[in-house]
Parts: structure tokens; C-alpha cells; sequence
């Protein structure tokens, strides 16, 4: 398999789990309706930990342009493929929305309002400059953490639970101020979803933020990249 | 040990913990009513984790009729067993649902109305033809994270534990439309279960919505076998 | 270090971590006060996780009488040690409960009412016969499990882990009903506990009830140690 | 790197998540608010878990002033270094704690009344004797528990979730009379934060406790380091 198919199937894995809980916990008449931000978390850990399970035996399960970028810019990773993985996460984030899509399908009409929350992730408090430095800082940690744990030795299956905690501890501590895209393809794709699926109640994407979490996580990525590279 | 008794076993184990954990939380006077949806997925997660440990090194522990004929669909399964094998996950799901009305033995007649839904799914939007695809749709990706995650190399004991995550993933993602059988025999046993043990305040079987978590899961495991098997 | 005096320490672990967890979640004014199930069903998986690493090693980390009973019913263990063993498991689980009073000072007089169930366990709905059922039905399954989990080849350090949660999965699925001692020592020692400190409030220790979770967990652990060996 | 850098980044990640998920729980308009004491728990064993893969194999990430007494106490780590490791560790502390004051920016002036709790400890009942006693025994629990888990033979990954499972066991357990500081850095640094970063509303830094969670977990921690050299 290609690695860019398995960057689109990873991220698919990632976004079906993890789009998938916040609908399940937001849409109406949905069993797990309300269940709580630390359910959250575990949908999108857990989506982490089962995209490296998938992939990252192929391509590195990077699932997230921001840990591309980054890892290209320390030059662990080649210039030539950053384009490539990155359209395919976006594609992958894409795919993994329309399945959603279909396990919730008789619910999208019951939820009133605005579903966008959903898909993509937007403020608590709405100041982009501060948004984006809590996107970039947020990745930053993420992607220091993810190299830091992978810098050690760890036995076979247990480096992809340990992702996925990491995942679950950036959103029980760092998720609360912009929902922790920390991830462009995690937003984007998502959210593009957001405006061809047919979902009632639809209002535009509010594409007015939708440069937070790309520019925040990319600028962080690369941060924690290059202190990772000069620290250890 | 036979490996029909291994799956008699294996799926007895399951069926404790899952029905356990709805009776848990949904009986009345239950120390743990009212515990909520993450409970929920840790009763049916660990119940699958300590299925495999049980008998995973004897019957493969499939524990669910729609992984037993994914695999037999891609040749990883032999056909000769695949009834045996499903006949066993119906009668060790009956025996773990027993299982539970002992351990809750005093509450069934304290709680009013209808108890079905501790045993069996249902739909939370009754919509056949959307349930049986959302069904499917989980299911699918069941089988699919399932054969990925065995695709690794995993240190012993570690994989019972990773297979136990996937299953809280589908249920804090995908299980808030129909409450994700993604298994015929999880389903069926229970339900059949539920017809015979002396539960007060009983009614039908809800019997017209039974092919559904039979139809959708198993269409779904032969999805999520073949296309892994055509991808990886 | 004697096996008696590891069963001791072992116990001490579990218990202050299991009646630690109840007396957060249940005094007043306590920040984890009204916490809720799975925080309590966290506090005594991870106790037993503990005691494990504690002890594993040395004693074999029975801390439950159930267990060393059933063990020593197949013969797994000296009949000679047997007594021994259980006294130190309701020893280490007094003192366990001695730690718990320190931490918790200042709030036993601020917390009004009866304050046994932090300690003891006692049964949902008062039906003795059907909850020693309850308590028989859970050890069974704990004791079995145990075995079916040690049955496997497991990494160094993930039994500890993989123990704790068969223990998170009889807390969310089985504890409903009687608040699962499903181990004599865990009750008796912090009843005993709860007679002689000075907690405000007191009244009698419900010694009516005290033989239901002695008498069930032995009866379900000598069933669930000599099915396993019938079996496997 | 020097043991020292390692041990003011370590604890930087441990005060981030956990001092992290004080304010994604507890500041108004955070989507995780009011998430409850597991999430809190999480938070803190989490980062643990992340501090311990980030420098456990350059400086042995003790993170934790009363770690490194009790080591040097019982001449398992060099007296000559103790001081340095304090010094560092409540520098990480006060780093992380102005990351978490980037990732919440525009929260702060949106949460009325005194802030301080999201930084630093406090008891629910204020008595300074009995407050030290509790933090005195959380923390011999603490380096007990330590040193009985690094104890074992452990595979390579495994130990750091370990020593995160005993964090949240500290937490659900020990943590609800004084907010389990158990580490003088884990208090004192964020609470130096406290004082310098432009917070709205702040009051005094309730500098008449600080000694509490500094001399407790001290006295704590060297009681657990020698109790478990005298054992084992």
C-alpha cells in the first residue's frame, strides 16, 4: 500500500472516531447524548491510538499536518511527500466525516440549530490572535510530546496506547479554549464535509475561522519539532 | 477444550460484563444507576478484553458471528465451523445474560416498564433501513480495526487490551444511533434470554426490530474482511 | 519479606485505595464528593493494580480470602498457609482503612448520617438470600477470570494492569447490587475499622448483614477456581 | 542534557496537563467545564505519564521534590544534586503553569472571584494540622507505591503508564481533603505563577498554606522512601 493511502485510511480511522463522538454526544435522541467532555477525549484518543494501529507501520501514521511539517522541517521526514500526506489526511478527515454521517443518519433532522460544532472546532471565546496562540501552543506540546515518547524504547502494541493518552491528556487539559484541532486535517476535512453533506439546519461553515487551526497547529508543529531536535 | 466451548465461554464472559454493565446502570435501586454512557463502554470494552484472555489462544475468541463469517469470507476462517461457532456465541450470550439476572436478582420487579433495552439494542430513531446501516457501517469498521490491529506485532497480553479499546471507541463514536449491537449474537442471546427469565413488568421482544442487529452487522463484517483484505 | 506480611501490605494498598475512593466520593465537602461510579470503580481497580506490584512478587497478591480459598481447594496452594493468608488480608485491610480516617480528618464529623457504607458494603435492595447469591455469582466470575487472565503469556508489568481491570469491569457490570465486596477480607477489615475509630455519627456496624459478602465470595470463589480447573 | 534541564522540562509537561485540566474544568466558558474530578485525575496522572517518557532516561523524572528527598535519604540518589533538582522542578512548574496561561487566554477575565485553585492546592477544610497529616500520608503512599511498582520487571513503555495509574489512584482516592499537591514543585510553582501572571481577580496567593503541601509531602516522602528500604 501506498503511504499516501494509508495517511488517507489512518486519518479516515482517526476522524470516524473522533467526529464520531462528538456526535454522538451532541446530537439529540443520541443514547450517549450529553455523556461529557472526558467521553470526548476517549473517542478521539482512541481514534489516534487505532490510526497508528492501522498505518503506522506504512507511513508513520502522521494523520496531522502539523506532525508532517514539522518533522520535514527537522529533516526526518522528506520535503517531496509533505504536499502528498497532507492532501491525504484532508481526504482521509473527508471520508471518515461521511461515515459518520451514515452511523447518525436518521438523527441529523432531529438536532435543531446549528451542527457545524460537530465537524469542525471554532472558540469558546472568539479572538483569533489568541486562538491561534492557544492552537499553536496547544501542538506545540503535541507534537514535543509525540517525540518525546517516541524517543524511548517501548515494547511492541504499546506506543500506539501511549499516542492515544497523549491525545486524551491535550484534550482534557489543553481542549477547552478552541476545542484542540491541533491538527489542520483534523479541522479542514471536517469541515468541507460540513458543506456538501445534507444536513439540516445548515448555516455556512464559518469559514472566517477556519485559518485558526490550520495556521496555529502548523506554526506549533514546527516549533515543537525544531526544540525537540535542539534539546535532545 | 473444544473451540465451541471456548466461544460458549468466551461470549458468556462478554455478555456478563456488557448486560451487566445495562442492567448496572439502568436498574433501579442499582448502587450504579444512572452511571451514564462512559460506564457503559468500559462494561462492554473490558468485556471483550477479558474475553480474548480467556479463551483467545484456543477459539481465536471471535465472540461475534459477524467477524466469524468475515473471516470465513476471506478464507481466514474455515466454513466447516463457522455455524458451530455462531451457535456457541448464541447460547454463551444466553448463559451470561442468566448470569446478570442473579446478580441483580431482587432488582427486576422494583423497576417499572419495559426492561428489554438492558438485554437487547434498539433503535434510538426507529428507521430500519437507517439502523441496519448504521449497523453495518459500525460493524464494518469493527472488523476492519479489528484485522489492523492484529496486523501488528504485539507485545503477550497487550493485544486482549488494544482490542478491548477499539470496542469502548465504538461505543463512545458509533454507539449512540442504535446502540451498537455490531454483533448478532450480543443481540440475539439477550433477547432470546429475555423471553424466558421472570422479569416483571415484561412485553414483547420487540421481535420486528431483531434482523436488523442480525442483517446489519453481519453485511458489515464481510465488508470490513474483504476490503481489508483487497487493501492490505 | 514473609508472605503474610506482603499479604498485610498488599491489602493495606487495595483498601486504601477502595475505601479511600468511597470516602472521597461520599464526604461532604470533599472535592471529589458525588464523583460518581466509574471514579469509584477506578479507585478499587487501580488498588488492585497496586497491590499487585506490591506484592506480586513475594506473596502472589491473593488479598482476598475468596481467592486463596479457592486456590488451596485445587490444590494451587498450601492448605497450611491458607488461615495465615486470610488474616493477614483482613489485617492489611484495617490498616488501609486507618490511612484512609488520616487523609480524610477533618471531614468525618463535618459529614452527618451513617457513615458505614464508606467503610462496609451492604446491599441495594435487603434480600439476604439473593444477595449472597449476588456476592457468589460475582466472585465466581472474578475468581474464574483471574485465572483465565494468568491462564496467558503476559508481558512483565501488564498483568498488574490487565488484574485492575477485570476489577473496573466487576465494579461497572456486577457492583450495583451489593456494592461487590466479592472478598471477605475487603468487608470485614473496614467494619472492623469502622467499630473502634472515632468517626462521628456512628451507628451499629450492620453486623446482620456482615456473613453475606464472607459467605458468597468463598462460596463463588471455590466454584470459580473448580470450574476453571474442570475446564481448562 | 543536563539532569537538570531534563528535570525542568519533565515537570513543565506535568504542571501543563495538570495544572492544564484545573483550568479546562474549572474557567467559565471552557468547553470542558465542570468536567468533574475523573477528568481532573486524568489530567494529572497523564501528565505523569508524559513528564516520565519525556526525561525518566536522562534524569529519572522524579518531577517531585519529595521523590528526590526520599531517594537521597535512603542513598539512592546523590545528595550533592538534591537541591538542583528542587530548584528545577519548581522552574518546570512555573513554565508549564504560563503555558496553561497561553492556551486559556481569553478566559481568565471571564471567570469572576479568585482563580487561585486552578493553580495551586487548598484544603476543603481548613486545618492546618490535620491538613499536613494528609498530605503527609498521600505522599507515603506516594513513594511507597513508587518504589513497589519500579520494583518489578517492567517492559520498555509500560512503566510510565504504570506510574500515571497510581497518579489518578492518588487522585479518585487521597485527593479530596487538600487537592493532593503530594509534591511541594506541583504547588509552589504555580503558585509563584499565580502571583506574576496577569490574572483578573486575583486575590493574595494564600501564602499562609504554602507550607502545608511543601512540608507535608517532604515528611511524606521520606517516610515512604525509608519505609520501603526497611521492608524490602
Amino acid at each position: 500500500m501506498s503511504v499516501y493511502l494509508a495517511e488517507v485510511i489512518g486519518t479516515m480511522i482517526l476522524i470516524f472516531f473522533g467526529v464520531g463522538v462528538c456526535a454522538s454526544v451532541n446530537l439529540k435522541k443520541s443514547y450517549s447524548n450529553g455523556a461529557g467532555w472526558l467521553t470526548i477525549t476517549f473517542g478521539w484518543g482512541l481514534g489516534v491510538t487505532l490510526g497508528i494501529y492501522a498505518v503506522g507501520g506504512i507511513s508513520g501514521a502522521h494523520l496531522n499536518p502539523a506532525v508532517t511539517l514539522g518533522l520535514a522541517v527537522i529533516g526526518a521526514f522528506p520535503w517531496s511527500q509533505v504536499l502528498g500526506y497532507c492532501i491525504a489526511q484532508v481526504i482521509g478527515a473527508i471520508l471518515g466525516s461521511c461515515l459518520v454521517y451514515l452511523i447518525y443518519a436518521p438523527h441529523w433532522k432531529e438536532t435543531e440549530g446549528n451542527k457545524l460544532g460537530i465537524f469542525a472546532t471554532g472558540p469558546a471565546i472568539d479572538n483569533p490572535l489568541l486562538n491561534v496562540i492557544s492552537e499553536a501552543v496547544g501542538t506545540f506540546m503535541l507534537v514535543f510530546c509525540i517525540q518525546l515518547i517516541n524517543n524511548n524504547k517501548i515494547s511492541d502494541g504499546v506506543g500506539a496506547i501511549a499516542i492515544g493518552l497523549l491525545i486524551v491528556a491535550m484534550g482534557v487539559s489543553a481542549g477547552g479554549a478552541t476545542g484542540y484541532a491541533i491538527n489542520p486535517a483534523r479541522d479542514l476535512g471536517p469541515r468541507i464535509a460540513y458543506m456538501f453533506l445534507p444536513i439540516g439546519g445548515k448555516k455556512d461553515g464559518n469559514w472566517r475561522y477556519a485559518w485558526v487551526p490550520i495556521v496555529g497547529p502548523l506554526v506549533g508543529g514546527v516549533l515543537g519539532a525544531v526544540i525537540f531536535k535542539a534539546l535532545f
